[in-house]
């Protein structure tokens, strides 16, 4: 695990990772209602927001809008990734290498492990040469730890949430980020869990603002180091008022309900 | 994503691209009807046309017929392919290197993923490679998108070729080469869907010169960036005839019917 | 596809390749009647008649017997094979490299590809490797053309032969072996498939001298460049005598009546 | 097999090696009652102590907390392992590469091999990459041998476990680690069937100390060269006395009723 | 093929290979009887006898007592090999590399080919690495050919063996290790069919004196170039008196009984 305090993912060892893997992912049905951003411009747009110290994208956004952002945005390379559209057992293709993305300037890489998939080893395979071409351009490895397939009935429980943290300790990541355990007591565990990795909330889908912004408020308390939002921020109606009150959760210890105030 | 504005594969940001991978994806079983043209000599004849911006092959006739027409054909090397002897799940070989293509002089490399097959995942790291390499050596790189396979009921349906066009985007392809989506609003949400990524329209089976051309002023209405055709063009019985119309609508802006009756 | 017409290979762009990969593709139980040829050396002599252009054998009898036959026998390394015993979906091990087959003296190199095989895609791109290292050692490729496997019904029908020599001109080979599709017609068609990639035929299992080398003469006519022969030649009672007649049909356009006849 | 009598990793050709690698192993649950030894840091701690020869992690832990620890811990490379939550055939992921183990400082590496698993030829080749990249390096190879998988009904059988030490000594390891087969005979039988290669006692589950101490004090009176020990030690209650024990029975010939008496 | 008349591994082209891999094929149970034989200096003793021309073992018995033994014993790599407790289809993992062995000293390198096992062709191209390398280093390579799996009935019928030396001739060995076919005849037929590659007897499993010598003395009679013995030496309650009997049917040409009566 590389200290990631000085790196530019982190403002006080807190992060708030916008992520926008979701067109390959998910695929352009999740642009509904905010059709314009399908457009990737619009998206970088809301990554040079003062709150947002890392942006996550795959290689062809990267390559063809982070060139007239290199100011304002800090890229986070997420290296594989896959469509919905594939229905095998959970796993991810590398789609591009650690070199290409240093190349492009990239501050740091992202890559997803599947713990529980009947690929596990592979992808962990892919993550120790990810990680070590990583270290050799000093930058940072974010896991995406998100236990699925065959050995996962409940993604969430709070034994597979602090197994999916230390996972990524184990193997070298800097950052974890992983699902809401539904409870602040499993996130501590999931904390404590991962040791000096720093664990970062996954914000998964779209919800009402102060849900969204509670389960960040909680999960900061049970020691998490910031999270890597994607729908809440780029299909909200206001991008910019949510990443505003995030700021305050996630950097100035606001409660929800103070930075929805504000 | 490179910008291919200034490449010879286009002419104002638009493509004509010639395809004729026909003799090894579907057999000399497609040229009833145009025995002679088993002679790639004769489709190379047609791809010196002017309106054609880039003619793509596989290796044997770039090898073989591509030396004697450096001067009037852009080659597209069409790196992937298969027989359509083989029955597994829609899968392609890579049958040579970039390497290769741009020693042979290639202008730019052609690669087809299947979105929705069980080898998406390693179609898309076999993009991977080709795609960094093809950027070492400056070449843009268009990519055949067509979801198959397991995970694909309806390949032509909007939401599918939508997400076809935004996987060439995401994974850092030039120009996104799909079927028609059936509609003019449909191919308006795969061209947006693609951000800055050019989309061309696969010509498709042979049909009627009017209906053909129809079908492709609707999608340059709709934003398209071209077409890649194949036996519309070398399956015609008036191939010139049919690329001086194509020029009109693709180019010059003209109507189908205004195209035809010049 | 190199231009094979100065390569040793070829006499007046002609070609009589014999063929001595049987030992390791059918076994010992193809000497019956034969026994002592199960000694290479007495083939090796075979090989050194006039009208012998290439002879094809795999690694351990081309480093055992070639150094002493350099000068009379044109050594065309067949690089892939397997056993009769294996009884997998049909596939080759890649039994030498290029680089040792050059080492070693090699004027040319042969390589089976089963279109229709579950294999096809890996073994186009086993071929892949070996064309475009042929390359740089400016020896010529002959593809060992066989539809075979789930695909495949009939691996001589006109349709599937003439498909057959296509995929060996798409994927770069400069000669194609293929079996004999039963008619002129059919031969021609294949011919045809191929553009510029020379057709040679496949000889096949031992038949009567005259029913053989009608095929020949036949084949020739429809515009093959020639053929590869095995059992024809080695399992004669007086291999001489076949080579004889073999080249008066294959090189002086005579017909099989005339060539026996002499 | 390399000496290791010199090598850090011995004092007097025995071995106390601290494991814990159960946070990737086994997950956070294998913690209950120990909470606060999540963080790596204490295990560190218990590493310093004399009698332990040489500690085993993994890479996310060896990265993040021994570079505080070079002068105190000989560092055993753990190189490969995976999570319970996979559910595949017994195998490992490779998780980091000698070399980076080299580079930061290891004095040993150690590998998992599951003879009789449908993995077991895998993990054997993956061995042989270590086994030799270590010996360029000068590091001792520790051999996990644990038969697993299909192939095996009774992993502890006596000849199970004299096999699993031939295994080790056959494919080039310095040190197996294998399972108690139950009794001073067949501990013998897997001392005498490793030849020179060092056999070390799995500590396992945690049990009393007792009757952990005895059967540690039994396999040294077999021949066992010390013990590769994890949860009898970071589970215990006071693991400086537990160790303090270990001390006498492995490198003072005491009894179990001697050390922990004293 | 190498001509092995000036290796060390034949004493006038005839070889006594001791081969004692079964520490890692068979497992501890084969050493019933002669326990002490577990620890491989004795058997490296066996091998200093003068008719021992090669002592074929795998990497951990090479690498830990071969350094003693160099200036009396000629060390045979064995390369491949797995234990009895993996259940897969018939397949070896590669333990270790040519170059390792060279390094170590290795006279000559040996590597084991089930022919129709679904694995032949994967071994096969271990094979062929294995033999140019082995090529680089001058190292004679001994096939153990052995048919076996899915597609071999009676792995001892005459055509499977005289198939099995055809394949080691055809794919590039010097030596070929195989069984005994059960007559001389068919002895004849596999010496024939290896043309100039050297066939040696498989020693098999113990058997009485006479029985065992009486099979050597027949395959030597119809051209076999030795043998590999393993159990039948160093099982053997006075391995020095069975050597010597080889000895002179091996090199002397004596028959069994006048070998057992001196």
């Amino acid at each position: 695990m590389l200290s990631t305090t000085h790196s530019q993912l982190t403002r006080n060892g807190k992060s708030i990772i916008l992520a926008h893997d979701h067109g390959l992912e998910h695929g352009p049905t999740k642009f509904e209602g905010v059709r314009e951003r399908l457009d990737p411009e619009t998206v970088f747009e809301m990554a040079t927001h003062d709150a947002v110290t890392g942006f996550a994208v795959g290689k062809g956004l990267a390559e063809t809008y982070y060139p007239s952002h290199e100011d304002d945005v800090n890229l986070l390379a997420k290296l594989n990734g896959g469509s919905s559209l594939w229905m095998g057992e959970p796993d991810s293709a590398v789609n591009w290498s650690v070199e290409y993305a240093a190349e492009l300037g990239a501050d740091a890489v992202g890559f997803t492990v599947y713990p529980g998939s009947n690929h596990e080893l592979e992808m962990a395979e892919e993550f120790r040469d990810v990680q070590e071409t990583a270290r050799e351009h000093d930058l940072p490895v974010a896991m995406w730890s998100y236990p699925r397939g065959q050995g996962i009935k409940d993604h969430r429980k709070p034994e597979v949430i602090a197994y999916a943290t230390r996972i990524a300790l184990e193997l070298g990541a800097d950052i974890a980020k992983v699902k809401y355990p539904r409870s602040a007591e499993a996130m501590q565990w999931a904390v404590d869990a991962a040791g000096d990795c720093r664990v970062v909330l996954s914000g998964g889908a779209k919800t009402g603002d102060h849900e969204f912004l509670s389960t960040v408020e909680t999960a900061m308390d049970a020691g998490a180091a910031g999270l890597a939002v994607g729908r809440n921020v780029w299909q909200h109606d206001d991008p910019t008022y949510i990443l505003d009150a995030l700021e305050q959760v996630v950097f100035e210890e606001a409660t929800a309900t103070e930075a929805l105030d504000t």
